[in-house]
């Protein structure tokens, strides 16, 4: 964990060191010495060369042990067998902050991964803040920094944009100067060996320069971490990331790239989500996010106007909206009217409205004034298209919106198609603030996503829930198993362990015999199921090893030769302990399936089902990272498909969700208690309209 | 349906007449006049108006009875109300073929609807082709031939483009001018009153000039001309769409701006598949595919090669190519070998194939000539970003990947990222016949469909399957039910229906009392089904009047009194005749779904899905449109996510799949033979290891 402060003297340095800048041009610590003089930078500047060389008319410094103490920054351009040794001399001045350029650690094999952990150890030991390795630098252009490798340059704005990868930060300079955006930080993240996106996004969620962070990742290894900072951040800003290495060929070939393992994808889409972070589809939805984010305000909810001067391109937009979360509402019959009032007759005044090709520049003015006005409406999208009646006045149009977005506090995104002919409005738009896309599509990405970030931040506060439940005899029971080796818990410790969490399990007896088993289903009463019991047997449905809704002693005795003569055939060389007697669940009930597996980067991914097929075969699964508040397990169990199935649908009958959503917080905290649960299954649940039944549960210990 | 010679006067008339060119240059029929006068058109133009007026230096005639017979087109740019009397008169001469770009009809309203209805009914009885009315006309580049309103001209290229909307015509200029590619043919069809997409396709798949054919549609009118006519044209080369109006607000829209109704989306969703159609994400996507499958051959499979110098990129295309039907195979050991010899030692070798920034021209040569050679690589993707050691080599890169691909059968597509320091090269590749897209993404999606489109055009050819029937029987029981009032069909008389068709439906028999009903159960054989017999009566399961597996004649009687008093109390006005006395179906079975529908546009739409929640609630439902060839029926069987089920996973049986092909293509054949009915559902249909029986069904007729 950083100070602040020392994150402040890596991105708000007064004075910095760089190591490896020389008489030549070419070297890359005179590069960024340049780059630094170029923009303007007013702090003071060190160079250090073995030769002492003066670079670019500065003085420079034969050594780093020469440098002023507690100078803020050191960028270091060295050679990778050089860059410990300076890192050590610079942590004993002390220097603040480090910025590692050189390549040739993780990013190469074995060896340089191992020079990259020796530096994060240093870094560790010493409390140094170090960006990189393998990285271009990073820009603060409120200070006039540019202390990267690149000599294009940004102007300052209120985005903040982070990479893992160094060609999507020339990417994201291309693409900002092209369209006349700043950044507020720009930052190249390389190899992060020491700071990660965590780190970052804890000063840049505090930045007051920066409005929307923005963000390109393949890895991310402090997964819970970054979980908990990005929760914060975007309580406060909107965080767009694009990732990465999402399908097993991206994730080979990210783990070719800088050789992290990645999570799956599956956590990270759930971290995301409970993080409320905004994912970009691809690179350019990335850079229209940013800058939509950037300049318009957050609509307050997802009814959008649609003003255009023709039919196609109106159609594709109410498509998009549709297709996403946005609604293409009726107009209030004020409006309606008072649009009749100049609009043609042929015109389409429910939105889209398309006031066909007839438009003028005083048409649009007209009606994107009414559409503003009209409460039914929280954010605007205006379309040209350059028909013959328009064509001498685009500007005007485009001049004409950004006059009215001054009295607006509703977003405004205008899409304008076509070439040379609406080039120069374009320009005009974007210059005062108003996106302008080519194609309606990316226009109504745009607004989908201020609508998410919109209600995520007014999103009610989750509920936290903590339940009873004794640690202490479900940590002994863990330790007991671990002792005499076993893998997984036999199915009456773990029901003890749930039994520890108040997980609602059924009467259970073990039975070494068929007459036990006849006394055990006369005082739980029938009906009955019977399961074998064995510590080396855990599949026992599919082996045929269960018989559920035995009514009679005759059929109870029956039951248990066949299962146990079956598991003596069929498990040669299994223990065979006798079988459990267990209660039947709930009538009018459906099987559902809750489980959780420990991912690599995030933690215990905790996944709700309907039993049967709708797991495996149909993907019907919602999955949270824990721990889970009231509304995660709330929202888990409503967001599947055959939701509808729980609620009685096809005349079955309702059942009880709030058992459901217990049983969910409480494997959450069981999963957030034992990290020594590696994963647990517990399936069949059996749950009717009067609670649930944890009928079956397996845990693997690691 | 008209004829190829009408169609040549349309798209390659040797004289034009245009209809309404005045001495007024702002006049829309004038603009027509000069836009062909500066496209360089060769051919005869005869100018018409009132006055008699000279146009543009030319000669003009004061009637239409005036101008030439056998003049191959007219160009009518009039108001609405002189349009009909205007294409009479030319019908008279005759003229061949007419477009009419005054606007005012379909999309104004009911009477600019019954005017376009009157011009198609004079346009079928006098077999005259017209293009419009509402559209902007054609271009012919082959012919210098600009005959429409806008003044935008493109030159010659190999790509057909025709839309629906004005405005996507615009843009389409726009973009192609901009990019630098060509036209074979341009079409505006306005409102289709006479011209639709399959007549015009009829054309353009026949068309040498035309190597791929891209449009925009809303509504297609002619659905199941058009799927005949796009499956032909599939066969010898692509067709591009983008539809717009998929969503209920987009179809709203939709029906706002052109007056039609759109079909359902699955209904266009199948017909696209069933075509061949590849079908544009956005309007992007329809202009980057146009371009890439315009001037690359298609690969011959699925294996991409991908060579980059940054790995951020090669990951997202990774991830974008598993995410589609694309595979980044491992290349031979040969050519790892091979690459060993120039590439880095930290260079990734196993594709994506990251050459690191430390490549140069000379390593993208040598690496880009080692996969193309490679069998394992069916096709090419360059990325390049700038860096530091590439910058002043762009160029060359560019021109050596041009040098690589005149050898190469394979396409190549590239992604050189950036701004002003890649776009020479950028030109330099698109000029050459390169498709060189600004993110990796796009150039991922062009390879995909281009290998999509190679797998089409190789696949098998379909098997039609014609099954004896008794059509007069089944079409007396239609005819019969309708004299005597019914909209549904009785289950016996759907039985016997289903019988002509050969569908294997279980032995029934109808007892009007008890005593009856354990007569036939016992001829029949225990265990049976029992069900209410009323015309009435349909959904019997839903009300609980239908019970199965009665063993013993006592429960028989008991039930047969249970569902008869039931009925009677719970339907006051249903007539009761009795129950039906049903065999069970087979055992260790499943129970699924077939249905049809018909589509507005596209008739017959034919699902299937297994039963219970499968179809209306997870949307686990495959959609073809009759008729049904054998591989259809196999792939809609296969295609469902929970088709493991049927091959009997979870330890169920393998079921009887060639029986429910069967059934598939019997039901086909019975929609295409009775348009009278209008929906029908075999629901459940229950199969086992050794065949399926349809225990129950339902029909409507209309």
């Amino acid at each position: 964990m950083y100070s602040y402060s020392s994150l402040e003297a890596l991105f708000e340095p007064t004075s910095i060191a760089i190591i490896g800048a020389t008489a030549d041009q070419d070297d890359p610590g005179t590069i960024v010495a340049s780059n630094l003089l170029a923009s303007g930078y007013k702090g003071k500047i060190f160079p250090v060369n073995a030769e002492g060389e003066e670079v670019l008319g500065i003085k420079a410094f034969s050594s780093i042990s020469e440098i002023p103490r507690f100078t803020d920054l050191a960028v270091i351009c060295l050679s990778p067998a050089e860059v410990l040794g300076a890192v050590e001399m610079l942590c004993e001045l002390p220097v603040r902050a480090a910025i590692v350029t050189s390549s040739g650690f993780g990013e190469t094999g074995r060896e340089g991964y191992i020079l990259e952990q020796r530096l994060a150890k240093i870094a560790k030991k010493t409390g140094m803040i170090i960006l990189g390795p393998n990285c271009l630098g990073l820009m603060n252009p409120t200070l006039s920094l540019n202390a990267s490798l690149s000599a294009d340059y940004t102007k300052q704005g209120n985005i903040a944009f982070f990479s893992q990868s160094g060609a999507l930060c020339n990417t994201a300079l291309d693409w900002a100067n092209s369209e006349g955006v700043g950044f507020s930080k720009f930052i190249s993240l390389g190899n992060k060996a020491v700071l990660s996106e965590a780190t970052m996004l804890r000063y840049l969620s505090n930045d007051p320069d920066t409005k929307v962070v923005v963000g390109y990742c393949e890895t991310l290894e402090d997964g819970q971490d970054f979980l908990r900072v990005a929760y914060d951040a975007t309580c406060k800003k909107p965080l767009i990331l694009l990732r990465a290495g999402g399908t097993s060929a991206g994730a080979r070939a990210a783990s070719a790239h800088s050789g992290a393992l990645t999570g799956t994808t599956s956590a990270y889409n759930a971290a995301f989500r409970q993080a409320g972070v905004l994912q970009a589809v691809d690179i350019e939805d990335m850079f229209n996010l940013a800058h939509a984010f950037s300049c318009q305000p957050l609509p307050k909810g997802g009814s959008v106007a649609i003003v255009t001067n023709s039919g196609g391109p109106g159609i594709i937009a109410a498509d998009m909206c549709e297709k996403g979360s946005l609604t293409v509402s009726r107009p209030s019959n004020a409006t309606i009217d008072k649009m009749k009032g100049f609009l043609k007759p042929y015109a389409a005044l429910y939105n889209p409205i398309d006031m066909i090709g007839d438009a003028t520049s005083e048409t649009y003015a007209k009606t994107l004034r009414a559409v503003i006005e009209d409460d039914a409406f929280d954010s605007v999208l205006v379309i040209l298209t350059p028909a013959a009646n328009i064509v001498a006045e685009v500007e005007k149009v485009a001049a004409d919106i950004l006059v009215a977005a001054m009295d607006s506090s509703k977003p405004i995104v205008t899409c304008f198609m076509g070439g040379h002919s609406v080039a120069g409005a374009r320009n005009l738009l974007r210059d005062g603030g108003i996106p302008c896309y080519d194609f309606p599509e990316a226009a109504v990405r745009s607004l989908d996503a201020m609508t998410r970030c919109y209600r995520w931040q007014n999103k009610d506060w989750p509920i936290e829930v903590c339940f009873r439940r004794d640690i202490s005899k479900a940590q002994s029971i863990v330790a007991n198993s671990r002792r005499i080796g076993l893998m997984e818990l036999v199915e009456l410790d773990a029901q003890h362990l749930a039994s520890a969490y108040e997980l609602p399990v059924p009467e259970t007896v073990l039975a070494r015999t068929s007459n036990q088993a006849a006394k055990a289903a006369k005082r739980i009463g029938y009906p009955v199921v019977l399961k074998v019991a064995s510590p080396q047997i855990s599949r026992k449905e599919e082996l045929g090893l269960v018989v559920t809704d035995l009514n009679t002693p005759q059929e109870l005795r029956r039951a248990f030769l066949e299962i146990t003569s079956r598991a003596a055939r069929r498990c040669k060389d299994a223990y065979i302990t006798g079988c459990l007697v267990q209660a039947m669940g709930p009538k009018d009930s459906h099987e559902v399936i809750i489980s959780f597996r420990r991912d690599a980067q995030f933690g215990p991914l905790i996944r709700f089902s309907l039993g049967g097929i709708h797991a495996d075969m149909l993907g019907d699964v919602s999955s949270r990272l824990a721990p889970l508040a009231l509304n995660d397990a709330q929202e888990m169990i409503r967001e599947i498909a055959a939701y509808p199935i729980l609620r009685g649908a096809r005349s079955g009958a309702a059942i009880d969700l709030g058992a459901l959503e217990d049983i969910l917080l409480m494997v959450s905290q069981m999963a957030s208690d034992l990290p020594e649960i590696q994963e647990a299954e517990f399936s069949p649940i059996i749950v009717g309209p009067d609670g649930a039944v944890v009928a079956n549960m397996r845990m693997t210990i690691g």
